[in-house]
């Protein structure tokens, strides 16, 4: 067997966002990520692999073997891995997760996403709201860097002003002028919203925060750049959950 | 003016590390990165750059104006923002310095390298001490990432074993089976080591660390990844500070 013209057209179409939102599938790569997708609730579409796999949760009529060159020429990947798989892109949950939500206003970055939904399973929380111009979390390189947390993490995306604006908890950001947070008392139950990489929280979102937390600085005060937008979150879940242990 | 085929040859021959230290040169691109570099001890060796710089900092016998294709042909990054410059590479301060110290054992990723270098920039850790197989902290990648924090902590590239068997201080490390971060006392005079990103600290290192320190899983106890060395660095920098505030 080998990969049909419209196998290859499909696969490549889905490096971009509007055609995963029409055909609603997304691409995950080599044996590790594709392994915990598959032993996931995510349904599988089709797989391409270089080596047969021995794995009950592969259906044969959803595999089809392909040659390195094959790999090669789908993959997304500088160093491709034995497996490109297509899964279906489940159907938005929409319910009200219980504790700390965490909410991102215009991340691009899909490293950066990938990173942060992580630090949501690591941390137990369950859900991520995107506003809507935030990187789409089926984009592949999300999926390469989430190793397969994504699928623990309940994502939505919103319109994030209608969102802030009609919630009754909290509402805490990340804010290179605000309140200490090792110093500040944090509730559980609030909803966390860290801004875009290079110009922070939208003004429309800002004006509707009250609750400001900065990490200080220890380093010379001059002009030491703002932390990284994954690493200011890794900190921030990390204080919010401390208190809990 | 533009660029003799000796300084192309020189530039692209940056991009590796064996050439990095027989010329002792670095790359820095943009505008910002350069700027921060140009703001700092660093000397300038030259620059390259599509319009005049309005900049004392900048010698005119140090700058070749250039076209944005000659620039496109020197540059490492997908857009070329303006400049190139070469630096040179300073000689290595060996001091002792106060205060928490930070080792990495084979830390592989550029990115990763330059974020921890940020974080220790950000929590005024002054000495970074990596493992001679750690990438090479004036790799282009490493520069871009820093944001000009490179600058600000002394790094020094070390044998590892020796320095962590000779060492009168608190070792400490980043470990899946040490003890809660949260509940542990931490000596502010101590040595942290972080490991590689697929492999943690390597055996020779780990048999002489006594306190293995742990970031607890908050999220489903089954196979949560561990978390991004970076994201895992920012938050034990933060536990080992956020008491002296």
């Amino acid at each position: 067997m080998s990969i049909s013209k419209n196998q290859l057209k499909l696969i490549t179409s889905l490096q971009q966002k509007k055609y995963r939102q029409k055909h609603q599938l997304f691409i995950a790569e080599g044996i590790k990520v594709v392994d915990e997708l598959l032993n996931s609730n995510l349904v599988l579409f089709h797989l391409f692999t270089t080596e047969n796999q021995n794995n009950d949760a592969i259906p044969p009529n959803k595999t089809t073997l392909v040659s390195e060159t094959e790999l090669k020429k789908i993959s997304t990947l500088k160093k491709p891995n034995k497996i490109l798989a297509l899964f279906k892109i489940p159907e938005e949950i929409k319910d009200k997760q219980k504790g700390l939500i965490l909410a991102l206003d215009g991340i691009n970055d899909p490293g950066n996403l990938g990173t942060i939904i992580r630090l949501c399973d690591w941390f137990g929380i369950k859900q991520l709201i995107c506003s809507k111009n935030t990187v789409d979390c089926y984009n592949q390189k999300v999926i390469q860097s989430t190793m397969g947390s994504i699928t623990r993490v309940q994502i939505n995306y919103v319109d994030l002003v209608s969102y802030i604006t009609n919630t009754k908890l909290l509402v805490y950001s990340a804010d290179m002028e605000g309140e200490n947070i090792y110093k500040t008392e944090l509730n559980p139950e609030g909803i966390l919203v860290m801004g875009n990489e290079a110009n922070g929280i939208s003004k429309e979102i800002n004006t509707f925060i009250k609750n400001k937390l900065t990490i200080p600085r220890f380093g010379p005060l001059q002009e030491t750049e703002s932390l990284n937008v994954a690493t200011a979150t890794a900190i921030l879940l990390s204080e919010f959950k401390r208190t809990f242990i």
